[in-house]
């Protein structure tokens, strides 16, 4: 999608290990002028499936999925980190290991509000590594719902996430790919 | 706003302690025609001040937060609770004590979102204490900028948080407010 690689080659800043901040725009101050493109984006791709949900993981996949969920007219959920106080047997819990912060952490999502009856549509920022997306995926399917595919804003294309969830079969799309980092440049994939 | 008081009424879960739970709709899966009309309510209220930013904090306020920044045309910012490994002297920092998990902890925003030219309406889904309602205000006069208002989905107005940062001059508005609960029933203010 033109409009998010021109931004991110215009305002993306490179830190070590292969770390890209755009805070400016995507996941601390948020362009929402952009993001609707960007939902409508999702909106253009996934638009003939059945989906009765759209998901994300707190906190910076709500505002992506905001937009994305009124487009489809169906309820957001957002699975949440776990504090240890709020964890019992009314949610599905997956966990998560976060390469950023080199720990693990819980994910969950009540028990309530996914069954069998869904299918759903996955929204997220970032995929490297895959983690954060393999936990939403298990959280759906622990549920026996559908996952009728996955949207994700910046795919690090030099990691193995992306492709190793493709090999199993999920539709996962991207709408800017990282081919790699030269230095403080980002090299994007040509569509 | 009634169509707001009728889901707190119709979904709303009371636990001990004056816990109310809005997950169905608010703040865990999240109905964004609920919320878009929740924002719209908020522009008729704000929409003759000047605002250059909406601000929240993660994770439950952001898609409350979202529709509001889109009518207003300006950038959503969200303070960030602090990882430890993340603070540094490129932040406004401020500390927040939470009453529900029984411990402090620090939210922060990035000192190159905002400056003294702005004016920010601040958004948050429950004001109960007024803990992190005061420490959104904190990082905004750090910066120098304007606190244009507050707008609150809802507001336990038993409690002293809204009085206090009202005596204190903040306009904040809540689209809902508890005057009780009795027992599991929810009692909500008549406008």
């Amino acid at each position: 999608m033109q409009s998010l690689k021109d931004r991110i080659l215009r305002e993306g800043r490179v830190f070590p290990g292969e770390v890209l901040k755009v805070d400016s725009f995507l996941n601390h101050q948020i362009d929402t002028a952009l993001i609707d493109q960007m939902a409508d984006a999702f909106y253009q791709i996934f638009k003939d499936r059945r989906i009765t949900k759209v998901m994300t993981i707190e906190a910076s996949g709500i505002a992506i999925a905001y937009p994305v969920a009124r487009l489809f007219n169906v309820p957001l959920l957002f699975a949440k980190k776990a504090k240890s106080s709020n964890i019992d047997d009314s949610f599905f819990v997956s966990s998560v290991v976060s390469y950023t912060y080199k720990r693990s952490f819980d994910i969950l999502v009540s028990k309530r509000y996914l069954s069998p009856d869904d299918s759903v549509l996955l929204i997220d920022d970032f995929l490297a590594t895959g983690e954060a997306l393999t936990g939403l995926i298990d959280l759906v399917e622990q549920a026996g719902a559908n996952v009728a595919g996955a949207g994700i804003a910046i795919e690090k294309g030099f990691q193995p996430g992306g492709r190793q969830l493709r090999e199993k079969g999920y539709d996962i799309r991207s709408l800017a790919t990282i081919v790699a980092f030269e230095g403080d440049r980002v090299i994007l994939k040509e569509e």
